[in-house]
């Protein structure tokens, strides 16, 4: 059905490309979105269907479509480099960690305590540090940065995923689901600080500069000190500017100064040096339903609902274009695939980790550990990132790594929910302290 | 506080430009988004504090921010011409369009009657011939083209700002207003048809092709043939469409298969040589609350509602992207102050030929004339394709005419909620056939 899909746009591009001369601009583009919108919405079905979350449809749908050009289609090779498509879905990464912030509250991370501190930071440190090693010992002949650079996209826990699964599987309210969503919204932020470090070392190190203990240490209190600051003033006056926006009179005031406040702190979160989805997710993080309930109260939409339609625009085309630039014939080069399978075992061992942070008694240590294992969306934009850094010329992250993270995306999105489903059942219906939540 | 707003977000454009070097493209285009849309909101509320609609607002504002290069700041130039900004415009004209056609329904386009038709026809032919004559009158040195393209940017009535006028007064359901709102979307589509002959008829001359009249006859088929097929096509299978995508099971999928059908039909308006809002405003026309019964009946919002908070984002973009490409020194030109009063004044007297279309009785004649005088969106979109037409290296529309252009569609909104106000409440107090209906 995609086939047949793809067969179609492939010719009527074809038929358009020779009408090009007076085309508008935005008709290519308009193309490429219904080929995204309706190909991501096929693979999320699919991967619905088979218990699987939506997101990993987009991202194998993206895949296939990336790689018709084995069997002799070329049709989509154009979308894969659209200027246009490119920017729509790093407009899409904002939103996307926009709303994965809006999900959460800043009382809420102060309140997850200890327990998911100590999870999150050990699920960070662990697969950091195996993945730095298999870059080194896969990819000896590369730099110091490159293996560094790889362990961080090990880091985050999508959060989104975990979320999803554990809802799906009626435990959003459980002990375990609790110190994993937590620790997921910790590991975030913990992630984005380690990419933040590691990215502003590569950008030195290829100016000439060599890198200090002092300045990681001075890097290290940049990113913190951004989050704490934006969240802290953050706390402090966005409510008086929601607030404040409440008396504009006219339509989608509410929309609009939300993504203002999205986009104001990415772009300042970039002016620091850091990568814009921490000014996002820390927007997102900072706007609780308080600051908007003026409009609430006047029958409008809450934020997140409003946020809705636009990432369902929009994030579909970050998944489906990072599915399409993994390229297959990649994994024939020696090692490829090795990598890819060492990367994905040092995510899904790093995290297990997480167990030995938990605190409380009656938590189950072994769901903690896997509930923390899917990677999705936070380790695709890693990996997107150091596609455009380089050090002396040597590209941090070539096509071939980025495939192989891909794969590491797939596998360890793909593995978590059957995983979680056994290990949540084992505990209901074992002899252990929560026996009594036995399934009807 | 506009020019605080610019003069902060300058400040910090500069400092940003320091350390571009290592910024994420992302980042510059996140900050044009947060001054654009606080910039629109804030232009919205002004202009709907002092009863005009909001779209107003969000022009003028643009026009100031367009201009600030006139009183010694530049920091805003190169939002202008940033192409990603006006790839996001552009998208967002096809989701106004779309949203535009969602309104009414092609049940609703049938019923309205020979009376709207002729309205309709009356108010396109004319302001077409007298935009024409102002053209050859005061740019007799230009091609006839240019003449004609100049007559289609007055022919649309802007069907928003009307409805939202006599919804703002409280006379949506009056028998003017539903001449008025017929013939308005009526005489969209047969400006459409117009702006297909006209840039047709420009392509094929700057190849060097002269254009026969049968050419004409054909573009005109071309245009009806699509509408209509297009029409009926969509009446016949996007029920099926929707009840098809109703089965997928992921989340946003009534947005994604809407947009999709959306930039599907205008792509492939564009396809056959037609603006691809032509196809978005089809689609919208064809959708209706029925198709996607399935969605709501399961408690998800209708696609009206969903594509709310995308328009709100995009759609200001045009607007004040709009506003910031007119050239207030271009006015020092001579003739571009006449060619703007002239254009303004050929605008408002060409639409109160629609008063002799009318054939019910008891149906006010002027406030039905008053009614079609707003332009606002659709003649700006003419406006900004023409800036990118030219026939043997003849810009068709230059700098100077598309000011004028904003300058007629600035003043023909403005002129209308107070003229519409003047007029109905003069028929409500008056001894006319409807004077039943006395305002309390």
């Amino acid at each position: 059905m995609i086939a047949a899909l793809d067969a179609l746009t492939g010719s009527l591009t074809a038929l358009a490309s020779e009408h090009a001369t007076h085309v508008d601009p935005v008709a290519t583009v308009a193309l490429w979105l219904v080929v995204i919108l309706l190909a991501a919405k096929l693979g999320g079905d699919l991967a619905v269907r088979i218990g699987q979350p939506a997101v990993l449809g987009e991202l194998i749908v993206g895949v296939i479509m990336g790689n018709l050009a084995l069997v002799g289609f070329s049709g989509l090779e154009p979308l894969k480099s659209d200027p246009s498509i490119e920017m729509f879905a790093r407009v899409g990464v904002l939103i996307l960690l926009f709303e994965v912030g809006l999900e959460s509250t800043v009382g809420q991370m102060l309140k997850v305590g200890w327990s998911s501190l100590l999870v999150a930071s050990l699920g960070v440190v662990a697969p950091f540090a195996l993945g730095w090693g298999v870059g080194a010992w896969l990819l000896p002949d590369h730099s110091v940065y490159v293996h560094a650079f790889l362990g961080a996209t090990l880091t985050a826990t999508s959060v989104g995923i975990t979320a999803r699964v554990l809802k799906d599987l009626g435990s959003s309210q459980s002990d375990e689901a609790r110190v994993i969503l937590g620790a997921a919204v910790i590991d975030d932020v913990l992630g984005l600080v380690i990419l933040a470090v590691v990215t502003s070392a590569i950008v030195a190190a290829d100016r000439g500069g060599s890198v200090a203990a002092s300045d990681v240490a001075l890097m290290i209190g940049k990113a913190a000190g951004f989050l704490i600051g934006a969240l802290v003033l953050g706390v402090l006056f966005s409510r008086k500017l929601f607030s404040l926006a409440s008396k504009l009179r006219s339509r989608g005031v509410l929309i609009a100064v939300g993504l203002a406040f999205c986009f104001f702190l990415s772009w300042l979160a970039s002016l620091i040096g850091l990568a814009p989805i921490v000014g996002a997710f820390a927007a997102g993080l900072v706007l609780e339903d308080v600051h908007y309930r003026d409009f609430v109260a006047r029958g409008e939409h809450g934020l997140e609902e409003l946020i809705h339609p636009i990432s369902s625009f929009l994030v579909p085309i970050f998944f489906v274009l990072m599915g399409m630039r993994t390229d297959l014939s990649s994994f024939v080069q020696p090692g490829v695939l090795g990598l890819a399978a060492a990367l994905t075992i040092a995510a899904i061992i790093g995290k297990q980790a997480c167990a030995l942070g938990v605190l409380g008694k009656g938590v189950d240590r072994l769901t903690v550990g896997l509930g923390m294992v899917p990677r999705g969306e936070v380790g695709l934009i890693f990996a997107n990132i150091g596609l455009a850094l380089s050090v002396g010329g040597e590209r941090i992250i070539g096509d071939a790594t980025f495939s192989a993270v891909v794969v590491m995306v797939i596998v360890t999105t793909m593995v978590t929910p059957p995983a979680l489903k056994w290990s949540l059942g084992r505990v209901r219906c074992g002899a252990g302290p929560r026996s009594g939540t036995i399934i009807p």
